[in-house]
């Protein structure tokens, strides 16, 4: 198979410092931003300067490396240390409380603290050549996960996504694009349908922007006119990432999804979910149990620093949604697609793990 | 039943003018244009300071007297008049082809044209006064509409509603927000969730402006949160606007209609459209038939003067949808609620005329 060469490095872990992709600048700039502390990881994900939830788990597993180099200056005892840098870890997560990748990646870091019985200065080497590792794996299993997915993407197929679950969204491939890039790799006519997902528009400005900057060709829609397309045929398939999926298949992910996932069945129209194997929690049984992030309400009423409708308007921005999992075609994973009943399919994945 | 007491009168004949809510500049100002001449009331369509399909027909109304009141200057025989006088009736109604009320205001006037033996001052005369009692009309057919459509609005219920069917898309009620007015006459517990409606937001910008105005409780969303609130059981039912229905039921409306009533219909709650008897043309057959009007792309890639992707993506930009009756609960008209099979209550309607 052509193996797809992106041109994008969304995070990566330099020396003592990470660095990624300022994607609160898009689409005016692409420029990127060194991140040198915990509390500016902190801020980065909560203010979403990192988003897409693999992104955010290497963030993540970034930030505790900056908090455990912070606190080395502390002079502290080992325990004390482990102790601290546990807590440190502890308040990261709480910059995006739906990511599972996140609590995924930190969780990774913690092991590794309280495991360690070496010295301060050994277990900062140790985080950061895991948070290395997260990192060069994650662009590994989205490739996977891309030359799955390409597998049941048609000749000539004209794909829909919602938000961005892309290069942008991940250090580099892409969960959901990561499956358009390997099928572009085999099949250059297919296309992408990109719903522009209001409030924070990640369609429009992220996910055009790194398909036009990988020479992938883009079609800009407005949320509401997904079922329009569907109707005279236009859309073939559609594919989203995943923000936390559960044991029986029901998949969080940006708000609009669902209403995306009920219009392609209506059309009877094949609905995929593009996601590593991080981002099933298998502790929860159904998507009834995820917590919804609610967000402010200037994403609604705001855009680009200008009021859309009258001040003072009543508002309600939930950032994700949950799509069932009796809408979802397949679970595209890097170790194969699975398909229903989710329950067992994703018992099976964990248990070849 | 108590009556509803709106503020808002969108367009109104005054003396030799047609006076109008200048509608591109909501949310920040609520100002009027006067319209003088017919060329400026085709391009007051065209540009959409006056929208709103029976908003629309009043003005294509009010612009046939503008032409009638300029060609009057032109000391031509009243044949010549009456030839010049219907030609740029037709030239109007090109400046929004889906609107059937524009057509059908038109219409009436042109028969008033064809039919006059008198003389040109007489002629003005009489397109004049039909003007103004085509908007009075309107005010009386929304009301019964209000009323009609607020008997099957559940108590204490929130009514979904998408792009603007208002007072501001009417001469001065609203068809959908016609029966939110009434029903909110009843019971003041009721409210309003108003759709953004991307491209041109007028959910955001129109809707929510006329039901603050008027004291009525409303909620903006984004058009992809629809289906996550529907779940929640936070939304009782939906009311729409249509710009031109088939006498099979089919109704075209704002882009993004569609995908909301498949929610509905995916949620079991009931989907109603509020349109007079003008919006139905019995002519054509099926939804089919109805020719979807493409606008510009800068209504997609541009919001409050800057782009919200990268300059030179490709964008398609369907002004309206059609919902197919099938997942259409009932069409409320000044004649009664019609319900399927739409057929037969369709033609039934037309004949009790």
């Amino acid at each position: 198979m052509a193996e797809f060469q992106s041109k994008i490095r969304t995070i990566e872990w330099i020396d003592t410092y990470s660095r990624m992709a300022d994607q609160t600048k898009y689409p005016d700039k692409f420029e990127f931003i060194d991140i040198k502390t915990g509390q500016e990881m902190f801020d980065a994900i909560k203010n979403m300067v990192v988003r897409g939830a693999p992104a955010i788990g290497i963030a993540g597993a970034h930030g505790v490396v900056l908090y455990a180099q912070e606190l080395k200056d502390k002079n502290l005892s080992f325990e004390e240390f482990k102790k601290e840098l546990l807590n440190k870890s502890d308040y990261l997560v709480t910059s995006r409380p739906t990511a599972v990748n996140l609590y995924w990646a930190v969780e990774k870091q913690k092991e590794i603290i309280k495991n360690s019985t070496s010295d301060i200065e050994s277990l900062i080497e140790e985080l950061r050549i895991n948070g290395k590792k997260l990192e060069l794996e994650d662009i590994e299993i989205n490739k996977k996960i891309g030359d799955y997915g390409a597998m049941v993407v048609p000749k000539g197929a004209t794909i829909l996504t919602h938000c961005n679950a892309g290069a942008l969204a991940t250090v580099g491939y892409g969960t959901a694009l990561g499956v358009v890039r390997s099928a572009f790799a085999k099949d250059p006519t297919i296309q992408v349908f990109a719903d522009e997902t209001r409030p924070r528009q990640q369609g429009a400005r992220i996910t055009t922007l790194e398909l036009k900057m990988d020479g992938i060709p883009v079609t800009l829609i407005t949320d509401g006119m997904c079922s329009y397309f569907m109707k005279k045929g236009m859309i073939n398939m559609v594919v989203v990432g995943a923000d936390r999926i559960a044991a029986n298949g029901d998949a969080a992910n940006k708000i609009g999804t669902y209403t995306v996932a009920i219009a392609a069945k209506y059309h009877n129209i094949p609905f995929y979910v593009a996601a590593p194997l991080s981002t099933i929690d298998t502790n929860i049984q159904s998507g009834e149990e995820i917590v919804i992030e609610e967000r402010p309400h200037e994403e609604v009423t705001m855009i680009n620093g200008k009021n859309i409708c009258p001040e003072g308007v009543n508002v309600i921005n939930p950032a994700f949604d949950v799509t069932p999992h009796e809408l979802i075609t397949g679970i595209i994973t890097e170790k194969g697609i699975l398909k229903p009943d989710y329950k067992n399919s994703i018992k099976s994945a964990f248990s070849a793990n």
